[in-house]
């Protein structure tokens, strides 16, 4: 019995990977209509009910995560009664964009400038070293591109720092060439698998967009996007999927975040590698084997946010597999996504363009 | 939300394949410990029960079943209520093996000679017109090989007589080269999509083995095999997945049974194919697009059954994929399968009897 907190899609396609593993499930979130509450045990209650986790614990062989905002003190809390994974330190340096950062420099992995902006005047001095534009963005529960203010020129600074409250730290602004993910998972033996890098293409914020493998990713980029996932996964005895997200520019890879858990930009491998990274996380939750990282096809991934789309104009599309999460369509919500995949990037990209076409 | 009658493993593999697809499931069967009752909403009680299956129909869009054993009478009454899809009419004609093979015949599709046995006299003039060996058989609840006498010589038909009790049927035993299932899905508009032909393997009556795409299948075996499924989905007004299984001698096929649901010799599709045989089932009782039924890789899907083997072992296989069922393990049940896939059949079958050698 695996134990999630949250009960998302992320952690509705880990039980749809782990049932025929043989697993059982139970999920413990604070919404009501959570995706999973048809296919598995679910516990409504608040995070930071200590209680309601004790019961949640009753009886569960392991536990992990699928969102990384779960307040550290209730993992930790799990975790003096069931093996949790991945590490709590993981969790704690992924809610915090200062530490995140600082914990990637200390690893010798490159990463946009950065600086601690703790009162006014900091702003001034970081924005004098750091130049425009640069981007302000506030240490704490930042997702989907939320908590983060474009400075680009010396005046915007005092709207910055008033409409962004609280503890915040100034980054560089990154003109990247494009924007990768590295998805890696590591086992409780310390052997690590890795999956391709994978190309993303977000809009306001949101992820939309995935390619995989990443087309024209040299051998260099994906050795060292390995590299820098690898210093991540062994700094912290990290067990399960880690998902590193970084800005390429030319051949150098800078680190902007990380996500100790399943990924979006994962999505693809259910169809399209060997393993999918759910499957792959449980294995690595339970000491299991794991599986191969490898992609099988060319995929793309296409996130389905606001509308629910009717499945007929989707599945009226050759290699294209629709996922529903069981979310009530909302503006700016992700319900669901397709992956479409073909035997090159070429068909994939121009299968890709037919569905968007045809969903306008 | 699709009904289900029967709830064990094909009704936990359609739901698996469901959930993607934004569906929801109810199950009813006469087991209290279901593969399901994890995973869907679940009623216990007998087919025969109606009220039970008024209730159970209540608010289902549409309704299929799992096991083709479930009575013609339950679900010609859930009929009334909810559209049931495959028709009433191909369980009907699954389920007696006379009906069967006489539906064969009319739509011409070979099969071994075979005749009716209502009393003793009969069986002698059979066995005298059909010959040596030859297999009795009872026309109901005939399935993993159960409810067939094998008379070798004159002599044995007293005891075959003696043993078989009730309605027979005498059938020449069939020299052949290979067991061969042809999977096809129709759905409600009545276009049709096949499944490559499949090559099984069976002992003790249960399928162990299956090879798919089947090595060595000419392509005038496959437009043979094409041909006679297009004959019973039509004759049938068919929707959803159908399976018949063929015996092979030569270029010729002999039909031996049907199937009016997913099939064990179709779980390869899962990993192999674009799209997997429960899906498609569900695309076809809801109206939706067919996804495509080509063979991705070669696989080979062995099946577990008696013992649970350790998940550690299988996963340790390159490009093995565990499927179990959730049952307990009891000798000749069927507890789970493992697919193996690879880039050629040759590497398959390598990757297979390694797999096999491990299991000892």
């Amino acid at each position: 019995m695996i134990g999630v907190l949250g009960a998302g899609q992320l952690g509705r396609m880990l039980a749809l990977a782990g049932y025929p593993l043989g697993l059982r499930f139970r999920f413990l979130d604070t919404a009501h209509d959570a995706p999973v509450r048809d296919l598995a045990e679910f516990v409504r209650a608040e995070f930071t009910d200590f209680a309601a986790l004790d019961r949640f614990a009753a009886g569960l062989d392991v536990a992990t995560y699928e969102f990384e905002n779960v307040p550290v003190d209730a993992v930790e809390h799990l975790a003096r009664c069931v093996p949790v994974f991945p590490p709590p330190a993981a969790l704690r340096a992924s809610q915090d964009r200062l530490e995140e950062k600082t914990f990637f420099r200390n690893l010798g992995i490159a990463t946009a400038p950065f600086v601690a902006v703790d009162v006014r005047a900091d702003l001034d001095r970081a924005l004098e070293g750091i130049g425009y534009p640069a981007i302000l963005k506030t240490r704490r529960m930042g997702y989907d591109g939320k908590g983060q203010y474009l400075i680009r020129e010396r005046a915007a600074a005092e709207q910055a720092w008033q409409t962004l409250s609280g503890a915040v730290l100034l980054e560089g602004f990154v003109h990247f060439d494009r924007e990768l993910s590295q998805i890696a998972v590591r086992g409780r033996d310390g052997r690590i698998v890795f999956y391709p890098l994978v190309e993303n293409h977000h809009a306001d914020g949101m992820l939309r967009l995935s390619l995989a493998p990443a087309p024209n990713r040299t051998p260099a980029l994906e050795q060292l996007a390995r590299d820098y996932a690898r210093r991540v996964l062994e700094a912290l005895n990290y067990v399960g999927v880690l998902t590193i997200e970084f800005f390429q520019q030319g051949e150098q890879l800078l680190a902007n975040e990380m996500a100790p858990r399943v990924h979006n930009s994962g999505h693809w491998t259910i169809e399209g590698a060997e393993t999918s990274q759910f499957e792959n996380h449980l294995r690595a939750l339970l000491g299991l084997p794991l599986g191969a990282a490898e992609a099988r096809q060319p995929c793309a991934m296409l996130n389905l946010i606001g509308d629910l789309p009717e499945a007929r104009t989707i599945l009226a599309h050759a290699g294209a597999h629709l996922h529903l999460y069981g979310k009530k369509p909302r503006p700016g919500r992700k319900i669901g996504h397709v992956t479409v995949r073909a035997g090159t990037i070429e068909e994939v990209l121009d299968r890709l363009e037919k569905l968007r076409l045809s969903l306008r």
